[in-house]
């Protein structure tokens, strides 16, 4: 049986004090769907954070249901998405924006990161009636292979997107260890700005499940809970995303806790290099990407929990290693002593 | 402000014992998606309980989403759904059916209740190409109105719908409080038995969030993950679903839950009663609808919440109490008392 | 074997001069699409008659083709349409509306035509987010049951759906049937005037094919060939359209045609009120709707092909009998002389 | 004003012998939505010359309407289709797949032809349920880029596709063309016989409108009218496609009309290729892309009517020539003497 999983960052519940809130506001009665004192908090406190006291703010229960809301509400039929080729949207959310209707237009990229010049060349292509009218720009931070949008990144993005009448979905389903990343440059408050819509993910930073959705754009506010609940994604209980969220932004808790995740994936990636292995992308966030010989691989994968992302060669193959608020050093410490017992580069 | 709310049955978070299992499980690592331990022995006791080992169980979040992902999943593009006027997917989901491309035909009741008679009429009509083909009958139980389905109902139902190649779907959003009336004379078991699929709601009784889909119709089993995916219902988390069915159905905790509340209801029930106030459908669950006078209701609504239902004529309405496992007795009675105070009849 | 058919009016091809125009301009090269010059010709000439040179023109090849896009497009994913429970997008179109995502809104009525009154019940109890947001008012002209609008019918319901933020949707399948009734008072420009959209039918008035989508409102003219082509009803020989349009409305052929229907199904209701049968609508179109005793329909049918539309009761049921401008008046005075045989009033 | 256009092959009306028939026919009583004799004369044929009595045959009015019926009847929500980056339903069809709600996952091929290896590694990638399942392969004959398949190939992906559980269907706007190339080495008999679901192309090869889909697979044939009067395919008077489609097949009409166009796009392509320019792909049917100097493309613009493919350099780019049944072969003989004219390679 295996010591440790690095699969994800949603093995284990809730962080303690999330629990708690839950607790402690438990019998007390509340109004129902998202319209309970709590929700109202938390969406008070997010409001404040961004700098934005426009903004709405709605609450979800995960990632592929935000996107698909969010991107299926934005646009008209015909209307389409620009994405990465990596992005979560095109492999992993079993086809749900497409069976919303909309086609993903797919980039090409290096590092999980569009650029405005990669973006240009989709809208050129679409020149009329017979295709479909790229409209919304999909992006992630991090990005599905850990990577990490600048400042100057994003705000050349959002001015693009601006002037060609694209709007710009950040999904932020691990923005907690984007922005406290050592490398990040941009505050949450910038972020907001940029984007026309994202939402702030807390099912992978520690709460039980919940993303929170901040709609920028006024166009894209109107009447989003007929969409929410639609959909299915109105719960009856919505207190439980107000407790948690306020719980988790009313203090530096939600930054805190994507911190120890990346010093956690930053410790591994420090040893991983050391031993002599090389990467997907730069570690910078709390996936990182090494690519290992097979043979450590087997090796390792008698003790810990992980994904192979990719095969690279005959030889050699990514694999992908999550870390999260939950992520024990001590754990971390034996796991990089085995690794360099194992390894022989 | 008022002094206790009757609105509905998800006013308060979870049963103590619920959230005690959360802390308990909350730092164990496990899989993610619902192939957890938890999830596991969840549906090892579902499976107990409804005494089919062949069953298919899947978590989802709240009722709308486990409605229109069992009936989409269910029907082919032209097919359609036959339910009472006043089910719940007709008025309350916004559109929720019609949205995954079903229509939904519709039949008017006295009392929530589908009959063989009111269907066959549904389905001599449609005849050819050029209409739906009805397919799929969605009932609820306990009804909208409060009514619960007996035995004998049940049985004509499922025989009909076996023997005009129909699918039997039951909605289980308040099953708790129908099984634990003391009107009702099937088991869980039993009914299981009768229906091709259903779901066991646990939001509405004594969960944070949640409701167990049991599909006991094979063809109804193919690829349902690939569904829960697409429309966003699979949670990363999905060990809290485990956990909580767990605790409610490791026990008789499920059950006892909806008979508190069908006993507040109740006793309510009987303190209008003696008022001299008759009801829209006889109470028998933890939905009541009495008929009352405007001056009436007026008066009430200046102490306590709930809904009014319908209109009845110049001067009286039908209004809506519920009651759920945290109805404090103490409550109940101070509404007796104030009812009794500012009736005059 | 039948002597003819009263069924409907489409069981011929073509009126003599569509054939002609289509031989006319055969071999001359144009483009595709309905991008032509036969289609702009035809867009002016419908622009002249409805007297709005804004009004935007497009040609589909079937009514539920055109009430499908038409509808889908108007309509946000939450928004529902407002029909008479007899309309033809409720019963005989397969659900294609809610295959496109819409709830439809039922009224009943005993004529088949829509009042703001009916209107204003359905408006009312659709409130909140937990129900659709009834937004399209469908109508026809003539109705299924073979009735048509007053101008000041039409005049009221336009004002009333202005006032309420509604749109008005007339669906022509037998336009020139209503137009050319001699009970009809209302002018083709007037009507135009006074909805949103609507469309002209060649189908069952002349042509071999195709009907000329009107779009008066602005909101509703964005990008409306995308939804054409998605939706599959871009033809690349769009010329077709064109040519018969031009053909029909050019002179007064579409009234002409209407008018011969018309007149051939009132010779034939005057026949059978004066046989001594009443109907279920009055007699103003070309679609007739006598109750008769069913020995009298088993003798009719033995020579003549038509609908059973509902029974009465056990011993009458009524028919529906169409005619059209093919319709031939000797075959109409056969029928006059073979009822009068069969009736013993 | 130019000369002539070799833009597409929908730039005239119908074959002579096709509006023969239609006023031949044109004053006869039928039934409506294809279930009239005219229709029930072309299946019988079709059956014929695929040499499958079994199949189910239907006609709609266009490609697009064809390939998103076939499709979206074809596969569950979740299943997707894998075709080539050039099909015509991922560039030119505005989303019509995806707005029925299906991925398309896409293969990059050199001359528009799939290829067993091609669809092994889509399927490889597609394991579990956090993604679409690859379902159907659609493939076009000709080709979007005017290559066609051998019988070698189309029995390695049919053995391919059957061992693998997937679907084939073959796209057939341009399969006259395909058929009469005088590369082609398989028959209609052989070709129906390999595929699960084809259609037989009209618009394109001489019909004023129309397609006649042929469904061999049993599992694919059920209730398929649902699908096309959802869709608004069922047209009222469906004759117009039986008329047509027994007129182009009860002889050999149908290739003779394909030889022709193919005869004429050869042709020019051997005036090209001695002026010294090469082609995108083999020039073996009605469309050819010759590679040719901007300068020269500008100059044969002035004259004649196409569209530019595609960019090759800064000098140079590809144009998509083609023919039809309707071109004629003087116009043909002026632009190849034109075309020397203009050449200076």
């Amino acid at each position: 049986m295996e010591n440790y999983s690095f699969r994800n960052d949603y093995s284990e519940g809730a962080h303690p004090k999330i629990l708690e809130a839950l607790i402690k506001t438990n019998l007390i009665q509340n109004d129902g769907y998202s319209e309970d004192s709590y929700c109202n908090e938390a969406i008070q406190i997010i409001r404040n954070k961004i700098q934005n006291q426009e903004a709405d703010i709605h609450f979800v229960s995960g990632g592929t249901q935000a996107n698909l809301i969010i991107i299926s509400s934005a646009l008209k039929s015909y209307e389409s998405v620009i994405a990465a080729s990596t992005a979560h949207i095109v492999v992993h959310e079993t086809g749900a924006i497409e069976a919303t209707g909309h086609k993903i237009n797919l980039i090409e990229t290096y590092n999980g990161k569009l650029r405005p010049e990669d973006i240009k060349t989709v809208i050129d292509l679409h020149t009329d009636e017979h295709m479909v009218k790229p409209r919304l720009v999909f992006i992630s931070n991090t990005t599905e292979v850990g990577s990490i949008y600048s400042k100057k990144e994003l705000n050349e993005l959002s001015s693009f997107c601006k002037h060609n009448g694209l709007l710009l979905y950040l999904d932020g389903a691990r923005l907690g260890s984007a922005l406290a990343s050592e490398f990040n440059d941009i505050s949450l408050a910038e972020l907001s700005n940029l984007v026309d819509v994202f939402y702030i993910g807390g099912t992978k930073n520690g709460a039980l499940l919940g993303e929170a959705i901040v709609i920028n754009n006024k166009q894209l506010k109107e009447n989003f809970r007929f969409h929410l609940k639609q959909k299915g994604a109105l719960l009856a209980k919505g207190r439980i995303f107000g407790i948690q969220f306020s719980e988790l932004l009313r203090t530096d808790l939600f930054l805190e806790l994507g911190k120890h995740a990346n010093l956690m994936a930053l410790k591994m990636a420090n040893a991983i290099e050391k031993a002599g292995y090389s990467f997907l992308t730069q570690p910078v966030s709390n996936q990182i990407f090494p690519i290992l010989p097979n043979t450590v691989i087997e090796k390792l994968s008698q003790k810990y929990g992980f994904y192979i992302w990719s095969k690279i060669s005959e030889t050699h193959s990514v694999i992908r290693l999550v870390t999260s608020w939950a992520s024990k050093e001590d754990k971390i410490d034996k796991f990089i002593i085995y690794l360099e017992q194992n390894s022989y580069n």
